[in-house]
């Protein structure tokens, strides 16, 4: 009953060996009626109960790996300017946006329920911040971490989900200048 | 063999009670993995056989209730001007993501593979330009549709998925301020 987790154990190797089969399903096309804990624990090679005791639901299994994805993969750029350093983090956003495994991890989480979104979205909402916070500090006034989302990750994702792929080379610059020269009544 | 549609028919009420079945099954937050044909046959109470021979898979079934869902359920406002027309339409757009009957429906087209979301917007999409295109008739000089679904789709549907909620009333009428009162580069 060790279910410690000890780098490089059984436990370890089980949780690379799951996480990995799930990339592989959601690789394959499988719909959410298939990838289900029993087909990917037949594709881990782990039996069925070691994913129920572990995870317990698919939602947590799949939650556990796109935090696993989604987290460090984009670099918080140091330009010494915040227009260059959000249209060089626009552009990380959208790479990875534009990798079909990244959409494909991204529908399977947020078709698992209620929180399913949030995990996939955390460390992107987080770098934004982080790029605000550094312009504050050189004595800048960015906008608010919540209308930069709007403008910047609202129309990234939106696209990634809905419109079937992002925008031509230079569209994610657009949207920065959509945000620091700004409109109306920018909230 | 007579899988034609006669309104009011047998097959009619087929499709409104396994329709209303995965509604149902929604609002009871089923997750994806127990969100099955043979679960939502089972609720409708009809032979899980029928399902697969007329709707073949869950994505399908899914698809079908969405574009049912999500079809003419905003109306189009024609207030003279262009502002009052967005700000109204974003305004019911909002109400309706949320909804969270709006937004289940919509987490499980995404979930369930390439096209999933597409059906959940296309209505959106049509609205909008048609706004677009009376401001166009009326001599007016309107944002591109791809802008416009950029500027104030995105935000909102960003928000309904990821960030757990819409935000206060007025937010998107200061959506469309954003659209309207252009910025540097409105691509």
């Amino acid at each position: 009953m060790s279910a410690t987790t000890r780098p490089g154990g059984r436990s370890a190797r089980v949780r690379a060996s799951v996480h990995h089969a799930v990339e592989e399903l959601l690789a394959e096309g499988q719909q959410t009626e298939t990838l289900t804990l029993p087909a990917i624990a037949a594709r881990a090679g782990v039996h069925p109960t070691t994913l129920y005791r572990r995870w317990g639901s698919l939602a947590d299994l799949l939650a556990e790996v796109a935090s696993s994805r989604f987290s460090g993969n984009v670099v918080v750029p140091d330009t010494g300017s915040l227009r260059d350093d959000l249209a060089t983090w626009a552009e990380h956003v959208a790479t990875d946006l534009a990798d079909p495994d990244v959409v494909a991890l991204m529908r399977a989480n947020l078709g698992c329920g209620v929180d399913g979104g949030s995990v996939c979205v955390a460390d992107r909402e987080e770098q934004l911040t982080a790029i605000l916070d550094r312009e504050r500090s050189r004595g800048g006034n960015p906008p608010t971490p919540e209308h930069a989302a709007d403008v910047l990750l609202g129309p990234l994702y939106y696209r990634a989900l809905f419109a079937g792929g992002l925008a031509e080379p230079g569209w994610p610059a657009t949207l920065v200048d959509n945000l620091l020269t700004p409109a109306g009544t920018p909230a």
